[in-house]
C-alpha cells in the first residue's frame, strides 16, 4: 500500500494548473498570481481538525477553533506571508448551539488578533456523534519574498524556531503562537525557503529536503530546544510543533544571528542542506528513518 | 431555541470585516476588493458534503465529489462570477485509497470542465466510520456585474431557471449542472440581484427577499416547472435544485425573454418583489410559511 507521502504526490499530480497558479499543491500554501498591486501573490491553504484526532471531546470549543485557525496561519507564515481572510465549515453531532457559539467567538477573537476576517462558511449535521471543522485561509506575500520548500540550496544552513516534542501532553498543540512575525522578518531578507512543522520535525525536514532535491543533516541534535524534557526521539517525531524550518545561505547566517529581534523565540542553527539522496535525513553520521505521523498507518485512537 | 436563520445571522454578526471585504457573510459568496486588474472582485465561498446527509454510503465517490464542487460553483454563479480555484479537505474512515482516488479524479474532471484549478487541501482520518468533505471555491466577477441578494427592488420581476422539486429521488442533487453560463449572461445586463436555490425554493426566496428588505410574491405558481411530477409543495420545499432566483427590473423583462439564448434551460417569470413585510413569501394571496431544510430541526436520517 502507498504511504501518505506517495499518495499525496499522486493526488497532486492529478490536478491541472491554470496559468495564474504560481505555486500549486505541495507547499504549505498555494500562491496565485492574479495581478495584485505591488506584485503581491494571493496565498491559499486549507486544513482541518477532527475530534478524537486533533482535539479531545473534553477540549473546549474555543481551543479547537484557535487551533484550527492557527495551524492555517502557520502555513501562511511559512510562505513568508500575512494572513488576511478565512472561510470555515463545521460538521457536528449534536448541533450544540453553545459549542458552536464558543467555537465561532474564539475563531473571531483569534482572527482579530491576526487582523484577518472570517468571510464565510457553513455548518452541517453529522449523522453520528462527532465534530469536524475545516478552514481555508488566504494571505498575501510579495513575489520577491515568497518562501518555498523547493528553494533550499546545497550548503544552506538549517535554522529552527522554538522548541520541539511533547506537543500533545503539554497542550502546545492547542496553544501555540504561529511564527508570523518571525517569518516576515526572515522572508526575502534571510531566506526564500521555509516550511512549518506539523507532522514531526524529522518527517517535515525530510519533505523540505526532498522538495529541494537535497539531503538534510542535523549536525547539532543537542542544540535543538526540547519541550518539557522531551527525548531527542520525541522532539524529532512528535509533531504539531508549528515552528519554522528555515534554509539560510551561509553568507547571511552571521547577520541573521546578530539581528534576530525576537528574544522570546529561540533561533537554532541545527544543521545543513547538502547535495545527496533526495529527502534523506541524517542526524550527524546516521541516516534517520522518520516515524512521523502517517495518516495511512496511524493509531486512530490517539 | 434559535432557528438556523437567526443563528446564522447571529454568527455573521460576530465577525469583523477588513476594509477589503466588499461583501461578507450572508450572500452566496463573499467578495473581496484586493485591487485586481479591470476592477474585478475575488469571490470566495465554502460548502461541504456529509455521508448520510448529502450523499449515501452507496453513492459513488465520483458523484459525491462532483456534487461538492458543483454546489460551490453554483454559489459563484449566483454572484455573477466565474469559478477559478478550489481547496478541498476530506475526512473519512476507513481511509480507503480507492474511494479517495475516485473522489479526487472526479473532482479534477469536474474542475477541468469549469476551467478551475484545485490548488490545495488535506485529508484526515475520522475516528468512527463516515465521510465528510469540505471545499472552498474562488471566483472572479467584475465589480459592476456582481449580483447580491440585497439588490432586489420593489417591482422587480422574479425569474427562475430550471425545474424544482424531487431533487433527491431523481438524483438531480448529484447530477445538476450549475448555471454559470446563464448567470454570466444575466449578470450586470439584466440583473444585479441573484441567489441560488439549495435549501428549498420557498425558504431561499424568503431569504432573498429578507436581505433586500422586501416581500416576494409568486403570482404564477403553476408556471414553475416541476421535476418528475413534483407537487407544488415539493417544488417549493424540497431543495437542492441549484437553480437561479433572479430579480429583473420590469423594463428589462421583455428584452430578457426575447434574448434568452439557452433553449435547454427554462426561464420562468414566477412573480414579483414588493414592498411589505421583510422576508414574507406569498403564493398568490396566501402567506406561505416555508418548510425548507432547517439544520436545527432536520431528520438526521435523510
Amino acid at each position: 500500500m502507498m504511504n501518505e507521502e506517495k499518495f499525496t504526490q499522486h493526488l497532486a499530480g492529478l490536478f491541472s494548473k491554470r496559468s495564474d497558479v504560481f505555486t500549486g499543491i505541495g507547499d504549505d500554501a498555494a500562491a496565485l498570481d492574479l495581478g495584485l498591486p505591488d506584485g503581491k501573490l494571493l496565498l491559499a491553504a486549507a486544513d482541518q481538525v477532527v475530534e478524537d484526532i486533533h482535539f479531545l471531546p473534553a477540549t473546549p470549543a474555543a481551543d479547537a477553533a484557535k487551533k484550527l485557525l492557527n495551524r492555517n496561519v502557520s502555513d501562511i507564515a511559512a510562505m513568508g506571508g500575512i494572513p488576511t481572510h478565512a472561510l470555515v465549515t463545521l460538521a457536528l453531532n449534536p448541533l450544540d448551539p453553545a459549542w458552536m457559539e464558543d467555537f465561532h467567538a474564539s475563531l473571531e477573537q483569534t482572527a482579530k488578533s491576526w487582523g484577518l476576517s472570517v468571510i464565510g462558511g457553513d455548518f452541517a449535521a453529522l449523522p453520528r456523534p462527532g465534530k469536524q471543522a475545516s478552514l481555508s485561509i488566504f494571505g498575501l506575500v510579495e513575489k520577491d519574498r515568497i518562501c518555498l520548500r523547493e528553494n533550499a540550496k546545497p550548503g544552506d544552513r538549517l535554522y529552527l524556531t522554538g522548541s520541539f516534542g511533547r506537543s500533545f501532553p503539554t497542550g502546545h498543540h492547542l496553544h501555540f503562537h504561529p511564527r508570523v512575525d518571525e517569518a516576515r522578518f526572515l522572508a526575502g531578507t534571510y531566506t526564500h525557503a521555509m516550511m512549518d512543522v506539523s507532522d514531526g520535525l524529522a518527517k517535515d525536514l525530510s519533505r523540505f529536503a526532498a522538495t529541494s532535491g537535497l539531503t538534510v543533516r542535523i549536525t547539532e541534535p543537542d542544540a535543538i530546544p526540547r519541550r518539557d524534557h522531551a527525548s531527542l526521539e520525541e522532539s524529532l517525531n512528535d509533531g504539531e510543533d508549528y515552528e519554522l524550518l528555515i534554509a539560510v545561505p551561509e553568507e547571511r547566517a552571521a547577520d541573521l544571528e546578530k539581528n534576530w529581534p525576537f528574544p522570546d523565540t529561540p533561533l537554532t542553527h541545527a544543521g545543513y542542506f547538502e547535495s545527496g539522496a533526495q529527502g534523506a535525513l541524517f542526524v550527524q553520521e546516521q541516516r534517520f528513518h522518520e516515524k512521523g505521523y502517517d495518516h495511512f498507518h496511524e493509531n486512530q485512537d490517539h
